[in-house]
């Protein structure tokens, strides 16, 4: 399996031969052109000799479920929007355009309308073009008025302002980019969690935070070498994929404050263990940048990279 | 509603109000680099004064349905691909890349690998990169053993090679490029119209024949117009995409052989009106060329491009 073809949903453990089946179909159509994997969260593409696209596929998830369920389909598309851009910001690139899919058994118009609403307030926040669209009924695929919600961002960024771990020191300081609490990960368990008392939707489906800013604003302040978006997996999983072979992070999870919905994950039993390796924690977007630049940001200093094996060391 | 932004399985007619407001939250994102409809099988993107990239997303539909049920997932994975790339060369672009997104409410990893498969091999055979993918497991969104497949495909296109309505004028000659059958569109008919008697599976589920090497040869000997992909709405429908205003197209329904299949659906009541209106007919792509470059060809002459307000007449 290409690095860059990362499978959520998906346990390697379980996948054995199929994954080389995978990896083998995908390793087919590489061309010169593909990149290898600098962090893996969007695919990149040599455009010519000073710029490549960066492009990144998903879907909103579960949360989607209780989106819709809560009336939130407008917060749904900005999270579909804002989680492509930010796959794709960790490269480097700046967002050109943006295409979304929408399925369900029945359109229902006025839920596609807040979809597509929602994804295009985020797009034109960075000045991302939604190019395209496509709109499916598949009355026997689909549950009831259950629908899905897939989008695709495509960027560009030069040669030179390429980010990844091949950039990543000993010695680099890892800053956190605070997220608005679950983004759009972990919903599988929310949804097992949750009782009768539902709280506040607000406390769960808060939109995913677009980091388009806050990477403007490191690229001028720090010496930026990589980002990992926290997503599926938590820190120890996404962080792991911008740190090079002789090299491990060390993360305070002490070191930033955790929004609110975690407090709750905890009083509904579920461990920190369990939390560490599904959410965000309240750092949806990690940047690691060398030790001399970091003292010039208002983001909190949240670990570093040092020698080791261990990968990604929560303390 | 953008006029790229295309959505089968929407009636305009019952959309009213909502499609203003999906127009107008497209078009809020709109940038200039943002080419203005050109057939609007792709969006098209100005990357540079020399190059535009050419991009799209779609689905398999409710194909994907038989494919699954008859164990032909490979062939739906070559469905998708073709259908995306399909897309993306009617502006005159090359495929870049593919991305794709596979989710179902449980991940069937042979499936899975079948339909990466079969999509590989299209995008193998154009030099066409997978650049990434998705898998997600949504337990409470899709039936049973359902999926669903979603692809978006990139190409790349030289401004002056671009194709399109512009280019097209009175005079100019139609040309029909063969489909291997029904293609992925009209299956909802094609479902409704099936008994407990199902034909062979060949001649519902032959795989989407891909244009790449017809545009080539095309190119080579032609002076090409415009293409215009026979998707949903049959030929009437997408052949009025790449019709300037003042004029319309005149096709000779019988200037061409059409697939078995389109006899099996007659013998099922399915008429002559209703295929015209869902399905190819046995024409997957019709290539709008210069008359005095028509005669160069392999490809039957299927009708021509005249003064009139018809948009297009199928005699």
């Amino acid at each position: 399996m290409a690095a860059t073809y990362e499978r959520s949903g998906v346990s390697l453990e379980k996948a054995g031969t199929i994954v080389s089946r995978l990896a083998e179909a995908v390793a087919l159509t590489r061309t010169d052109a593909v990149v290898a994997d600098l962090g893996g969260f969007a695919g990149l593409y040599r455009l010519d000799d000073e710029r490549l696209l960066a492009a990144s596929t998903d879907g909103v998830g579960t949360k989607l479920i209780l989106s819709r369920r809560h009336g939130r389909l407008r917060e749904a598309g900005m999270d579909l929007a804002a989680h492509c851009i930010n796959d794709v910001a960790t490269t480097g690139a700046r967002p050109l355009f943006f295409l979304d899919y929408v399925a369900s058994s029945s359109v229902d118009l006025d839920q596609l309308a807040r979809l597509v609403e929602g994804a295009a307030a985020v797009c034109r926040s960075v000045g991302c073009a939604i190019l395209g669209g496509e709109t499916a009924e598949m009355p026997d695929v689909y549950q009831g008025d259950e629908l899905d919600f897939v989008g695709t961002c495509v960027g560009l960024v030069e040669s030179a302002e390429l980010l990844g771990v091949d950039r990543v020191r000993e010695g680099d300081v890892l800053l956190g980019l605070p997220s608005s609490g679950l983004h759009a990960n972990g919903f599988t368990l929310v949804r097992q969690v949750l009782g009768d008392d539902e709280p506040d939707p607000d406390l769960l489906l808060a939109p995913t935070r677009l980091y388009s800013s806050d990477v403007e604003q490191l690229r001028a302040q720090c010496d930026l070498h990589a980002l990992a978006h926290i997503t599926g997996g938590g820190i120890p999983e996404n962080l792991a994929r911008v740190i090079p072979a002789g090299l491990q992070a060390r993360v305070e999870t002490t070191s930033w404050p955790r929004p609110a919905v975690f407090d709750w994950l905890s009083d509904r039993g579920v461990s920190e263990a369990e939390q560490r390796r599904v959410f965000n924690l309240g750092v949806g977007m990690c940047a690691v940048v060398s030790a001399a630049s970091a003292s010039d940001t208002a983001f909190p200093v949240i670990g570093r990279v040092e020698a080791g094996v261990g990968r990604v060391i929560l303390d």
